[in-house]
């Protein structure tokens, strides 16, 4: 679709939209008064565009373009959308709206950014009413989803759709919110969390750090992927969301927060819930419902690992615990065992088996590690040398399946002051039948002029042993081939 | 270090427990009068077993071994940590230590699972309290590694250490309590959302789905990463956590849940919360914070997205919208031009350029969309037919960076009824330049004996005159090589 937004008010939530709408091919017209907008805007377009691409795996549609405006009335002339994320001050927006509508023509859809106020209090004295409605987004806006899309009883359901189709085309998911009510739904929730949160700061039960690990190590993870209702269904277990609720109930009447304004759990509102949870999540049995909840934090786990972050870095250092994972000094048969790794759910492709690329990483990890072990380390790259792999033969013999242990064995086939040439075997741990092998072909570059030069002599004092050592035996008969070649003997 | 634990109660937490410690290469007693306990364990342990693993890119210890005890006093003989997780009823959980106790010896650490009673109450009338303390876990507890470690005034440190190492052991992060309180820190702030949902659910202002869309697609995904404060320190922008305070503290006052008793902001509470905040994340600017945050979301989203669950589910529909990422029908230069794509910041390497494995990944899916223009979909595979790649060459001529855009060319070598030979070329999007080549050789199979077989007619109606068009054509250079051979003319 794309068009043309405007935005008025550049702040975090402002800049935000303009940058989602952006990216998304939309031009975009902003409106913000502070002398330092620009740059602002500038760094949160910075980091939308770092950020959003790396979500698809199609190329986003070109750029729109960004024009800074002088004035509300500027803005706002021939857009299809209007933005509004000025401060939450009722009389402020309400002047933003009469700016708005006294140059957009009729029929100029208006969100408002607001996270409190209803529809019906923003629409109160406007020109058009009708024309305004709340489209409330979670900071940062490039990034996550959900926009809270409120209309009072004034907007009509065609304007509605069309404000949906409009927040959809910049991939944003419009949850249309049934009644108006102050601070919508998701803010509610959490203003609830923070005012419980500061309760025990104040009481001196935790410091702001403890309360952010006890969220993001535990049920900040299960509110990422399933939310509160499903993670409760599913640990309520084979009995369902009913025997949740007469189980944990209970609990409302305790004392267990500072909250003290508790809803009685009626059989009419236990009831509600029960149908309500069948409706969305009864299709999945329990068992199911615990699988996709495990593969979903085994997902955001690695992902936090991936990035030492949160719980991911708690994983990282209990790893340390478990074992080094470079074997660098074992031998398997005179042959050096750099690598053991296990078949995951992600390496599996449509046939069953370990996919292509997943071999080729392997591989490469393996030559990786067999270049730590020759000295090339982070300090080695820094100086403007490495070794880049040229060319490379794969030979598949045999498959892998889900979760079976396999390692590598690496014979350097020769070494000179610029080429290495090695081979690596794939083998299942269990019986040590071959899976694949690799044959590649490194050289020695300065990193700065791409250009082949020889290793510095750090590199081959440990290499020169090793590859004298591995010159004594045969060359394996998958090296040298190419492909298609017909096996002999 | 590995151990024996005893675990009495074998429910969903019990159970989670025991599959921990198994998995972690500790040996489990457990003790559950219920005649089903060791079904349901056993398929708590079957999730356990095929998520845990997952983790860690090393293998985990042996797993231990599993016995099932006829009494608690059995149960309980001999073993390095006692985990109660029995109903939460105060009486049934004195009456678990009185037998546990006595029994084991002095010294026998036992940590409960209760979410709510404090450590002093499981204490009361014990035959030796100090052994007694809270060990709170999150479901499920072989995966989620927060446990609140909640010791009253008569434990000693040194038992409080010892219970911590065991924890840690198993690859848990105890978050030690600092004060007494029901329901120690984390379900305090899961009862409050609970309350205000069960709020909204009621008032009809929202279902049990949109509740957990309104999480899942935009909080909760911050959540999993940052927790709540340094999330809105993030969004207090350069102006710091007493900005955000200060801007956000009046909503306090106002009715934005209906949980109504409401902590007062005093100046020494705004400062509280500055100290701990800068204490915690004051070593990084807002920027860097900015960045972390979004490569964390990007993580958690990509991660979401190879599930096709929650927000990742709604990215792959926008990206249907965005794009139709297989061009099956495109030429270039008389050859198909199957896959374009934009490299991306986790197909970086070390040096700065693509790496290796991730070329294979691109030319292995230009192969697929080869074989799906051949007609090789779903119901092919099904049908216990495919082509499986036997051997690969890929030679690197030139190196791609962050956010280039690129492009594949397929030449078809040679086609018969089993073998499939072709050549990819890598090409830059801007100018055209090859970056790498890849030649396969493929075998159609029949999946179930794992032997080459002749492809179906329906594949060989399309392969055809494919395969006599591209036949015309010279052989590229780069094919037909091995490895090290000198390039010639």
């Amino acid at each position: 679709m794309s068009g043309t937004a405007a935005i008025i008010g550049g702040g975090v939530i402002g800049g935000g939209w303009a940058a989602r709408f952006l990216l998304k091919g939309w031009d975009v017209r902003l409106f913000d008064p502070a002398p330092d907008a620009g740059r602002r805007i500038g760094e949160i377009i910075d980091n939308a565009r770092h950020a959003l691409p790396q979500l698809y795996d199609v190329p986003l549609p070109a750029p729109g373009s960004l024009i800074f405006c002088d004035s509300i009335e500027e803005t706002v002339t021939r857009v299809d959308w209007v933005q509004e994320s000025v401060p939450e001050r009722l009389d402020v927006k309400h002047a933003t709206y009469r700016a708005i509508q006294a140059r957009a023509p009729a029929g100029t859809l208006i969100g408002s950014s607001t996270s409190g106020f209803k529809p019906s209090q923003l629409q109160e004295g406007a020109l058009r009413p009708a024309d305004i409605m709340v489209a409330h987004p979670f900071n940062p806006v490039y990034l996550l989803p959900l926009v809270e899309l409120v209309p009072s009883a004034r907007n009509a359901e065609a304007d509605i759709q069309r404000a949906k189709e409009f927040l959809i085309d910049i991939g944003m998911v419009p949850l249309r919110v049934r009644k108006e009510i102050d601070a919508h739904i998701a803010d509610r929730l959490m203003e609830a969390v923070w005012r419980e949160a500061l309760w025990l700061v104040r009481d001196d039960v935790a410091t702001t750090e403890e309360i952010d690990e006890a969220i993001r190590l535990g049920f900040g993870l299960r509110w990422a992927q399933m939310g509160l209702f499903e993670t409760y269904r599913v640990a309520g277990g084979e009995a369902g969301m009913k025997h949740f609720i007469a189980q944990f109930g209970p609990c409302l009447e305790w004392p267990w927060s500072r909250l003290t304004d508790v809803p009685e759990l009626t059989d009419s509102l236990v009831e509600k819930i029960t149908e309500q949870s069948d409706a969305h999540s009864g299709n999945a049995s329990i068992r199911e419902l615990e699988r996709r909840r495990d593969d979903n934090l085994v997902g955001l786990l690695r992902a936090l690992k991936d990035r030492d972050s949160g719980a991911g870095a708690h994983i990282n250092a209990h790893q340390e615990r478990l074992a080094a994972p470079l074997l660098d000094t074992k031998e398997s048969d005179g042959l050096l065992r750099l690598m053991e790794v296990q078949v995951l759910p992600s390496w599996i492709d449509y046939n069953g088996h370990m996919t292509e690329f997943r071999y080729l990483q392997v591989f490469a990890d393996t030559s990786d590690a067999l270049l730590r072990l020759i000295g090339l380390d982070g300090d080695y790259v820094a100086g403007g040398h490495s070794y880049y792999t040229v060319e490379s033969h794969i030979m598949h013999r045999d498959e892998s399946r889900l979760a079976e242990r396999l390692f590598t064995t690496t014979q350097i086939l020769s070494a000179d002051d610029k080429r290495l040439h090695v081979f690596h075997s794939l083998h299942g741990t269990a019986d040590n039948r071959v899976v694949a092998t690799a044959e590649h072909m490194m050289l020695h570059v300065d990193a700065r002029s791409g250009k082949a030069c020889a290793a510095l002599p750090e590199i081959r004092e440990r290499l020169d042993p090793l590859a004298r050592a591995h010159a004594q035996r045969a060359w394996p008969d998958a090296a040298g081939r190419h492909v298609g070649q017909r096996r002999t003997g």
